[in-house]
């Protein structure tokens, strides 16, 4: 109820801060049977993990996952998975000077006001860092969700800035440091050149994520209010800067006309995916597809007008090691995000409706 | 778990369809002692009913409520509220022809698969008609809202296909059948004229809907994944046909610099809004603003390819009563929805930190 | 969180007070294509009404459901089955005397001090009137779990103040006042006599009633907090006037030895069920045996001392219409209680590990 | 969902298994600004810990506990609290018996057909040591409503098998290894020699436990499931090998009449407390009062019949280490659980109706 819990039935509840001993989450609810190690997890975290190029943070973090429980001889046995990561790389004083007035921006200044005490280390609870466990958590739901449906996951910048990335291939992601599915050097050039005249003015800057999901069941998703779509909008809202959700043909459908946005069916399957997968709240089978607007960092090096826990004006500047572009980071978090609605209402359809069927074999989607 | 319970401490949890006997919902968790009767209610239902223009459904629904239980000599005594909402106008045979095939866009298809089993009569369990009770349900937490903290909810059509509405003032929402908040009577006329062409062309469009609550306390959220404007997404998305959900500056986020967007603070306040209202999850005490994408109406009289439910093709068309727009009604309901978030959240600041303080004085929101 | 929904994945939210104009719930979470009409339904509200023989209250109710969801031609759709019983017998002035004072062991005091509004009607929301929604509900539960497992629900008084009743057949159940499984015509009348005595003398007397579930699947329960027994502790202990709960051998358990209280197994199944049915919080397969203590009605003619709302003294009577034994209709009550933790149980079970395997075949149980 | 989360508002989510790495907990929803440290939690678990006497498990842990997050410069921060305890002491050796075949009376023959796969090591989840985060996590609530409303908790074993230990005084309790609140240094004698004999015949025993909670605010609990009683029996019905429980004079009231079980009120508060300090579901102020049943443990030296994996027939013993009575350790552990449920009901209670007034002051209770 005080929000650290994600999901129903695959459940996640995370702890920790920037700068404590260690951050992680409990697992609940994820089927027994499924083989499991640190392995399957370690390659999902390195994803996400910071200091992978010059343009996200400089923090040294190895991000090593420990399983403390739920396991037993590598496979899972239905009782709740604990991942532990210990922060190794934790450096108060670079937020001494933060500690007493709000960054424009940043949470710093809701925080005080809501709890009246705030761990300012790096932001403390509020820092994207918390995001390594979920993404942790994550890799067991896409685990699962392969296994029993080959489900898979794939996400890539499609804007940094002004520089609007053409989707080309899922295939280039993972060769350039800003997720694009883009094999255009130049372009990639252009991205790098951005990223370091911000670095170098100490600013930030907003960036476009699209993640789709392929191969679901279906029949996933609640009618009213759990609809899968308002679960995925809640999903990716909750990530760390964003500001935008779109489902589907997302804010397009404002212009479009009805005969244009549903999407026809033929006995080989759909035509067209306006709905982005999903009709009503529950999925159609077709790939669930999802954009989302990252806003800039907020703790950036510029010197901006603030206030201080008294009231007072203060101009404030930090010195910490940030992400220049918190987007570039956030495509495995929104990934692992959408794993987690999917995997939560898997299981919830079961519970309803028995055993999923995957689909109906005549309707190619 | 199944999705037909909103909210957390302040729950309401609907029933119906929308050619069953009745709807209505049960709200559980409404504080006692606020003076209520259904005089409180009725109006909220009045603005979003059917038949109040040309340009709506031409269902016949008075949508008269009745409280059955948790009021006591006119007060709430802090047991659940029933509402109850008689069906007035069933035609079940105007929906007779799409019983054995499924619209495109439309839930009937995702319905069968899920469930084996469909109530079509109107679209049944996913008839926008399933607002209603929420709502209701809405008007006693904004009555609440107000009444605690001097909160008011506003809300207005922003753009009708590719009729842009530019906002004027809000005075202007209740005279026109569009919640345009605009006096511009020639692009109200532009707007009359584009839905009497779509209503001839048996065509639908979409449209963007702006909401804003004002008077919010500070602090109000939970910091990770019960975010107030993940749950503001959430409950948004979960709207029939809602594609795309906006915070603040939602994706214009995407091309700003940090120097630009994060909101600078001075003694008197924020300058400027470009959060929305939430930093980290938590309400700042400025304005909450959002912006929704409404698709188009999916049930519409032009013809279009699709299948029956043994996959052989069919052609579709429908001809029941049906919003050409369902965008037009959808301003009270994201009204309500948004209503519907922020007394969960005032609630559950109650609990974790006591009684609610507005704010600092010193800081002018 | 208000405490007026029963169940997660076969959610019951009930409403309604005593003398309101309208007592009812909506279930959540029903499977899809259960046929269900107000036939399946009525017969338990009938076994549970007020007025079917001198020895309980007299006011005259015929409980009346009317389904007013979730139901599609005869058959379950997946989406909210509301239910709604019109009172019919309100009697406000009964219950004028006590409006400004409280009955000692009665709802009174804490409702005021909790609310600080109460309605006074017949007890209001405390009445135990508010079980007929839940043993309606019950019904559709008991209805797929036996057609699901083969599942039967039976229970009986076993005690009615210090007249113990011995168990010779749940045949004899119907065939008395008093849900005695007992065919011995001298015990009954015995029964029947102690009741008159007290009915005259103003005064009211506690029970114990005995419910057992068969043909359990193995392996429902969850293992930590949610265990079978848990919930079905928490269950009863919710009953109205309900102050003590056993599973098995319950408080016999305090004086047996391991050696003896601990089931063996043999390869033809359990010797003995101590376990009542649960290990570990998880069903055995065997059958799940449950007691509960039933305090005497609160509300008596008989004066006794209290405080009005000022904290002045006086004398409280109470003249309304009352069961002098509530202990004599709580035996379907207790049935639907434990049928309503089963269902639930069985969902969760299901999504967790899929459809449910009864039970290896080799073990008797 | 799963089961390993208490509480709602104030939620506890645990993890870990007897033998592996460590065991926790995740405490969700604790207010802010609550002085915290280790030294806080540590004397709780030593209370609870093996190896305090000859009569109790002669595991040897240290239960050393961390606190990894939620605190700041010795504050609660409103974020949630982990707890971390590393198991010391495993040795999976002594289990590898018993890893084919069933225990009478354990949860090896449950888990085994729930989840298909079972951690054989000490009872993996299904052991007694996971009480032991709970406990940690009770020491904050405790903690909390001490400092709130001046709450204490207090317990004792009233009876060891057909040992009934009269009530003398709450301070004898730590001057013996059975938590009895009783000086009679013959009666500790004849319990010693007792479990002398026990354990030397390789046999167990039940016990009953008494706990109350005091200084309580009046109006804790919802009115019809989630009662204080209700919750309170789940909670202790949840305790491992707990087989009843009663609240106030429990199973007494069945031979109670109306005119003597109701307790009446006068100006200087409550004459008697059969109702242990509840009515109608929610707190009167008085002294909550609560017994359970333990049951005797169920891993013995004895041999006994049971059947293996395959469902063959074979004889069990079990040679680990074991409390020869589960019921010595309980008190602490019931107690922890009476202070979740409170906690969790405090914050209920203020989210409902805002900040609590402990009582009106002319009622003494």
């Amino acid at each position: 109820m005080s929000g650290n819990t994600f999901g129903k039935l695959f459940s996640v509840t995370t702890f920790g801060e920037s700068h404590g001993p260690a951050i992680g989450c409990v697992i609940d609810g994820c089927p027994p049977g499924l083989p499991l190690t640190e392995a399957d997890i370690q390659p999902e975290l390195d994803r996400r993990k910071p200091g992978t190029s010059r343009h996200v943070t400089q923090r040294q973090e190895s991000d090593t996952v420990e399983i403390l429980s739920g396991v037993y001889q590598g496979v899972t046995t239905g009782t709740p998975i604990a991942l532990l990561i210990r922060n190794e790389d934790q450096r108060s004083k670079d937020y001494g000077n933060i500690a007493e007035s709000f960054r424009p921006g940043h949470a710093d200044y809701t925080y005080w006001h809501k709890y009246g005490v705030r761990d300012p280390r790096g932001g403390g609870r509020s820092s994207a860092r918390l995001t390594a466990p979920v993404v942790g958590a994550a890799a067991i739901a896409k685990k699962w969700l392969q296994q029993q449906y080959g489900t898979v996951f794939k996400g890539c910048m499609s804007q940094l800035g002004d520089i609007v990335v053409p989707f080309q291939d899922w295939s280039h992601v993972p060769n350039n440091p800003f997720f694009a599915a883009s094999g255009d050097a130049e372009l990639i050039a252009r991205m790098e050149a951005a990223m370091d005249a911000l670095r170098k003015d100490g600013d930030s800057i907003g960036a476009k994520i699209d993640v789709i999901a392929q191969n679901i069941p279906v029949g996933l998703g609640q009618p009213i209010y759990d609809k899968l779509d308002a679960d995925i909008a809640y999903a990716m809202m909750g990530i760390n800067a964003v500001k935008g959700v779109e489902i589907g043909a997302g804010f397009q459908s404002v212009v479009q006309k009805g005969s244009e946005h549903g999407d026809q069916l033929t006995p080989q399957g759909f035509i067209g995916n306006n709905a982005g997968g999903v009709l009503g709240g529950i999925s159609t089978g077709q790939d669930i597809t999802v954009s989302i607007a990252i806003k800039p960092t907020s703790s950036i090096r510029t010197p901006r007008q603030s206030i201080d826990k008294d009231g007072h004006p203060v101009m404030v500047e930090t010195f910490g090691r940030h992400d220049p572009c918190v987007g570039i980071r956030a495509t495995p978090i929104a990934e692992a995000m959408l794993a987690l609605v999917l995997m939560d209402h898997a299981l919830m359809h079961r519970a309803q409706c028995g055993d999923v069927q995957v689909h109906t074999p005549n309707i190619a989607l």
